[in-house]
């Protein structure tokens, strides 16, 4: 089932906000067996946003806008829908309660414009958004099917998630869909594509394995779909139970790079182990300068397990507060395994923790040598039983090399506490 | 003079990449006079291809497409682009000498596909790209333009700045005009359009000012346009005078709260102002957890002013490395004007910096009260004379509560320096 999207709004063609919105609907579309076969953007301008109606009704069975449903002057595609369905502009008490409602909730005061926001096309269904105050509008006509959603990311995302989705299933039904992301960390897409070759040449025809890269980490998506004509009431299990199946083998295939399903993060998952073993946890971070810290502590709860840092830029901070000897730093440097592995030992102590890890790196662009070249980084996680150290080479600019270090970093603290390092 | 962008690619469309060309396109278009008036993405279809260059042409006399042009079969543009243009496709030389030379610089063996990426349209001017393989291609026919430029961002802006912008200036001579972006840091649009109220009556009609408002910061754009029909030798040099004029005058009205111009970021601001007094740099983090000593050390160079910090999650970890009292914990609680300065004060001594700052406030999504309601977070700045402590209520999510944490406690180091505090 195909679908054209319609971006609405002057910010978007002049470059004032990046346009994150349609990544996101072509993800989820296509997770549910709908495909997105093209987009345009419009700017505020009714003309414009009839014709571009138009042309996306004849593109596709289902249209979906994004835009122009906010408070401001601007803001006028209720009054091109309106003219667009034939139908007249109307209040609707219920909206505009809904929005008194959503202020009071936040404890703002209600603006003038709730009323013109209330004002809606009648022979639209409305989509209540219980998280924000425009509501998404649900039109029918020929077959086809329009939905209008704000363009606020996360009211858009709430629209999508609880209304639009599951009506669409309804009105078009289509064949079961599966899917499980499993999520990995330390390698390439080239060298899982390799570890992964034989596994993919067994996958039958109905299932695929999609690589989804971003930095340090590679999503692997299995996604089925119901291989027969005919779909018996238990398809839908049956299609899961297989998925499943396969995702159990990529497990086994790569238990050492996989660290989580879904949206999970890295942080996440080690701060679940630390939470689970009930075990307090702290870094020592040079090269990092507090990167590990930061992602420990986005993850809500984290004062739970998580003690605290120290950030030890300078060789000197590296010896008064974490004990790295003078001789370690002079005979080895600064990066190296031994000091490294002192900043565990010294971590452990300062900051009162079970499990700490330490980072010490040359991030760039200066301060790399032929021995030591830029994105040469020692990382070491360890208890007061064990200290692991590794070495790597990420050669990126410095805020990638900061970020891989991390990434790795928490990818050691995650496979120490499971013992597979 | 309008523009009509065309993004080639399935990966757009099932939402594989966010599509941040687009944006930056549309920002450095419109610095340079033009106007995006409409954007459409297709898949790597020769018909929907052809169908959208037609489509592009009727809107506007500059089209700019983005993407196709990799060595992958899937990108088809090339044979697209030579079918529209009547045009043969034909081997290219000297192109595929300076892809074999770029292949050879970054030391990589020359793929199969540079072949296929030296085939190209005839009748195509090539823009030769030093930064990647698929070089640029400019077309005219009928007095527009259509210029073909990779997908990949950073080869994408290399041919925009270095190729296509001057062309563009050429082919299209447009008015002088002149840019001055100035960035604030510590208050909303709405505070701060309402004190430029009268600055913004006194512009004249050819000088504008666009706020474009991220998080905890707005850049104000001043752009002015030569306003005669006469442009005479010199009227580049006048414009810009006038422009930096305002800017002067906007300088003088918000002191303080302009901490940079263009690109320059906070941190890098609190770096430059620290290396200039030959000032050593730490913090002392509670709820940001390590995100202000990240935001420092993501700046290159940021070793010869930052030496470390202490991030003190636990209240344990504030008496023990910060030497906060517990007295003034049970009293005040760790989130006050009371434990913020006496982090300020310990982070003075445990780190041996000249200036600190501390934070210590209540993230979220847990742990607000009636008093201290999520968001509330106290800020302290200081040296061993003087210590200046802030309270804020940002009460916004957890990512972006510390966020506005830290863009708010550089500000005050920035300030502090300035003695603007």
């Amino acid at each position: 089932m195909d679908v054209y999207l319609l971006l609405i709004g002057d910010e978007i063609l002049l470059g004032q906000v990046v346009d994150t919105n349609s990544a996101w609907l072509g993800q989820q579309l296509s997770l549910h067996g709908y495909r997105v076969v093209g987009k345009m953007a419009v700017p505020d301008a009714r003309a414009d946003i009839l014709e571009a109606l138009d042309l996306a009704a004849r593109r596709a069975r289902i249209v979906i806008t994004t835009g122009g449903l906010g408070p401001t002057k601007d803001d006028i595609t209720r009054g091109a829908l309106a003219e667009y369905f034939n139908s007249e502009l109307a209040f609707h008490q219920e909206t505009y309660e809904r929005i008194a409602a959503y202020f009071a909730r936040i404890g703002k005061p209600l603006p003038e414009s709730a009323r013109m926001q209330a004002t809606l096309p009648e022979k639209a269904t409305l989509l209540p958004n219980k998280v924000g105050s425009a509501p998404g509008m649900w039109f029918e006509r020929d077959g086809k099917v329009l939905v209008s959603l704000p363009g606020v990311p996360f009211e858009m995302q709430y629209l999508m998630t609880e209304e639009v989705l599951p009506r669409l299933r309804q009105h078009f039904p289509g064949k079961p869909l599966a899917h499980r992301t499993l999520r990995t960390a330390g390698e390439g897409e080239s060298t899982i594509a390799k570890r992964l070759e034989t596994f993919e040449e067994t996958l039958p025809a109905h299932i695929r394995l999609a690589y989804l890269p971003s930095l340090g980490q590679v999503r692997l998506r299995l996604s089925g779909i119901w291989p027969h004509a005919d779909v018996p009431p238990e398809a839908d299990e049956r299609l899961r139970a297989e998925v499943e199946a396969y995702a159990d083998q990529l497990r086994a295939l790569l238990p050492d790079l996989i660290f989580g399903v879904e949206d999970e993060t890295l942080e996440q998952v080690v701060g679940r182990l630390l939470q689970e073993r009930g075990l307090m946890f702290g870094s020592a971070e040079s090269c990092t300068g507090g990167y590990v810290a930061h992602l420990i502590t986005s993850v809500p709860g984290s004062s739970s397990y998580f003690s605290g840092s120290v950030i030890a830029y300078s060789n000197e901070l590296k010896m008064k507060l974490l004990g790295v000897r003078d001789e370690t730093l002079t005979h080895f440097g600064a990066v190296s395994e031994e000091t490294v592995r002192e900043m565990v030992a010294g971590a452990l102590d300062a900051l009162e923790v079970d499990v700490a890890l330490s980072v010490s790196g040359i991030a760039g662009p200066a301060g790399g040598t032929p021995e030591k070249p830029i994105g040469t980084v020692w990382l070491a996680v360890g208890d007061r039983t064990r200290i692991v150290a590794q070495k790597h080479v990420f050669a990126r600019d410095r805020i990638k090399n900061i970020q891989l270090s991390a990434i790795f970093g928490l990818n050691m603290v995650r496979k120490f506490l499971l013992n597979a390092l």
